[in-house]
């Protein structure tokens, strides 16, 4: 039940809604790949741009500059009591290939009004242009009709975020006390499904790994050495073909070490929140689960470890046909963890797979490309119950706490630097394309989003007269 | 035992080298590459550069259309009695990719001096550019001194013959009868080693295939979904890992029948000449041979079937990460044949190893780049025993009969198409880097050659002059 400061504020969302969907469009303009140093001054332009935007709120901010891409950091210079939150989103989107995929060019966002289908595609439209500036704009509409925010709010944007944050911990360790809140507000994640939203508490942490083998110290012909001298394509195939048995478990010796069995209450309400399995797979194209054996998609996705290729490459891969014996292969890696694994012991773990498995004359070299440990958010910490009902509320059903296959490793970094827990609001949908071609977000993703958000800085605003109400009283607070 | 018809043409050769070597350099220019469409034009260029270089000897010679690069066809209007020879050769090269590891250009070719180690780099400067110039050369010499070819000569060249020779074999069958000769020179294989000519009579046959794996409906998020959807690249490197045995034989049921096992009377002949293995395996950077467990090098490269996986490309290759699961994988695969073996048939097989091993919502499509049986010809036909003679006479030692392990497949199309034995002479080294960076083809190969090929005319010379006295006095020869 909103009061009339939370429904002035809403009216506010919903008239200047039009205004926000330009400022988004403007956003995905920006061709930020943050892993592409080509778009280096890409980058830096939407670092701006956001500067811009949240100087336009009166905020004080401010580029500031890392070894990689740099950060956006503001406060609020009103000093306001009550609650002290910090905001965090990424400014940095995916790269785009395979380009011939996209309907329209990546960074051309439109508006497709189609009926009940109304969303704005774009590269980042979703990850995370979209989704932190559902924030950012239920900021503005407050602010529109009360004149400040409604609590000490700060921001953090980095544009590392797709290319495994390696500025971010040196600059949260160097601006601790700048940067420590009660909590931090991250919105990045997946709705529970296309009507219900949640929050989420359970993140799995990531490993990603290149390997490159090396055989013969030259590309040969196939025919005059094919047999007898190694084959560096064929050698990886073997090896990466031998890390999953035939139960679709992860066959590194050691892998599952710590990894506890799902909580019996956690299965039990996962199970008692209907999830369309077939659906989901359906989404992708797919029927029957792949990875392993009789677990349900539900917990290899948010509570068991995982395998993927992301990336092969080899020999000859032009047009034609060359018959090529190749001296070199690599591949990309990636492990996704859960709670109880030690990320830096699984790289020494798959690194020693990958070395023991090489026959004589072969070589492997590994490059690193980031690494977090999987985090649990306690579900009972002053910010998560009233975050759900606003969301409850806005959304008219019961709010989910969810988990997440994804990595959010800030998280992490947010607890054991700045001693936060976050909480984690997101509003993208499962068929949100989020690093495929065609990404999208849904208007009533970035609508309800700004509501929801204006709804929690109603609850910040409770808490802030709240606090002021016992600051004025202290013998009742007592 | 040259006679002066042969040391004056030897001694025309000697003086001619230079002008001879200018004309490969001008050769190796040409940026024939025919499996890339880009080079369509040069390779056409190609073809009139060669059909040039034969009319200059007074050929009546031409470039031919085909459906894909054009064929040169070069008679001798003389009329010459004595035996019909075809010279066979291709002015096609391989793509030069990884371009990075050339010292120089591939396309601009230099003579390097260094005290005993002259060689000519650049793609195609040995395969099969340089290699096709020493019998013209020779003819070239021979015509300087005497005015005409010694025997009915004519001259075949395609340009697909590293993309599978897809015009050749109609090429033949519209022209059986203006092609077919009593022989078929072949100037495209290796010596047996750096100082020893060989003529190679046993050839690998061979079965190139492209295999592409598709999971998912497109490419996803390796956090969002991995475990639960089926990665398109590891599904490949798991059944392309199947795909030979621990033992190192080749998995796929049926692969072996009909072939048999090394005759005892050839594995002695090859025990007999000394075959450096480890220095074979040193050169390309190898000390302990791949492939079938228990089998000589020497036997795997010219009497046992291989397989290559020639290329390999999926998902994300680019710089940096992208934690992408990808939804499509492929490959180019290689397998050279022995005699006993279908390709047709193991191209079933192959497809059959391949689909059988796909699970649910995975699709798997295949493109064949061409295929050829293995042959071995008889060493005891009319010009295999006067080439060795001659070969030994120019290089001072015993010439050895070989195999090759690389394919030949023009060598079936003679023989089924034309009637003809090959003779297949080479003065390429193991050091050559066909098909890699750096080719190169040493003067020595280069200059021997032609003088090899001089010594062949004169012994053609000889059994036309012996041919005439026959036809003269017809009582004596019956």
């Amino acid at each position: 039940m909103a009061d009339r400061t939370v429904e002035q504020a809403l009216e506010a969302a919903d008239t200047q809604l039009g205004a926000s969907l330009e400022r988004l469009l403007s956003f995905v303009r920006i061709p930020s790949i943050s892993t592409d140093s080509r778009h280096r001054g890409d980058c830096r332009r939407a670092a701006e741009w956001l500067a811009g935007e949240l100087a336009s709120l009166g905020l004080d901010s401010a580029v500031r500059d890392t070894p990689g891409h740099p950060m956006v950091v503001a406060h609020d210079p009103a000093g306001v009591a009550g609650p002290r939150v910090l905001f965090y989103g990424h400014y940095d989107v995916q790269p785009v290939d395979p380009l011939e995929l996209w309907d329209h060019p990546p960074f051309e966002p439109r508006i497709v009004d189609a009926g009940d289908d109304k969303h704005i595609t774009g590269r980042g439209a979703s990850d995370d242009k979209g989704a932190l500036l559902t924030f950012i704009e239920a900021c503005r509409a407050w602010k529109s009709v009360h004149g400040h925010l409604p609590a000490s709010i700060s921001f953090l944007f980095e544009g590392e975020e797709e290319s495994g944050s390696p500025s971010l911990v040196p600059f949260l360790e160097a601006n601790r006390d700048e940067l420590s809140r009660d909590v931090v507000f991250v919105c990045d994640t997946d709705m529970w499904d296309d009507q219900t939203p949640a929050i989420t508490t359970l993140l799995r942490g990531h490993l990603f790994e290149e390997v490159t083998l090396e055989a013969a110290d030259r590309d040969l012909h196939s025919g005059m050495f094919g047999n007898a001298v190694r084959n560096a394509v064929e050698l990886l195939c073997d090896i990466l073909g031998e890390l999953r048995g035939p139960d679709g478990a992860i066959a590194i010796p050691g892998f599952y070490d710590g990894v506890q069995p799902l909580a019996p209450e956690i299965a039990a309400l996962w199970k008692s929140i209907p999830f369309d399995e077939a659906g989901f797979l359906a989404r992708v194209g797919a029927s029957v689960p792949a990875g392993e054996a009789g677990r349900s998609v539900m917990e290899q996705l948010w509570a068991r470890p995982s395998f993927d290729i992301c990336g092969i490459s080899g020999g000859y891969e032009g047009e034609g046909f060359k018959a090529v014996l190749p001296a070199k292969a690599s591949a990309k890696v990636s492990f996704r963890l859960v709670p109880g694994q030690d990320p830096d012991r699984l790289r020494t773990l798959f690194r020693q797979f990958v070395t023991e498995r090489l026959p004589a004359d072969c070589r492997a070299s590994f490059s690193s490309f980031g690494a977090s440990r999987a985090t649990a958010i306690a579900p009972d910490g002053p910010f998560i119950g009233p975050a759900l009902e606003t969301l409850t509320e806005e959304w008219g059903r019961q709010a989910a706490l969810a988990g997440t296959g994804g990595s959010i490793p800030i998280v992490g970094h947010f607890k054991r630097i700045l001693g936060m827990d976050s909480v984690m609001v997101g509003f993208a949908r499962f068929d949100n394309r989020v690093h495929s071609p065609n990404e999208k977000y849904d208007l009533s993703s970035f609508h309800h989003g700004i509501r929801s958000w204006v709804r929690v800085l109603g609850r910040l605003d409770e808490m802030a007269r709240s606090q002021a109400e016992r600051r004025s009283s202290p013998t009742e607070a007592r």
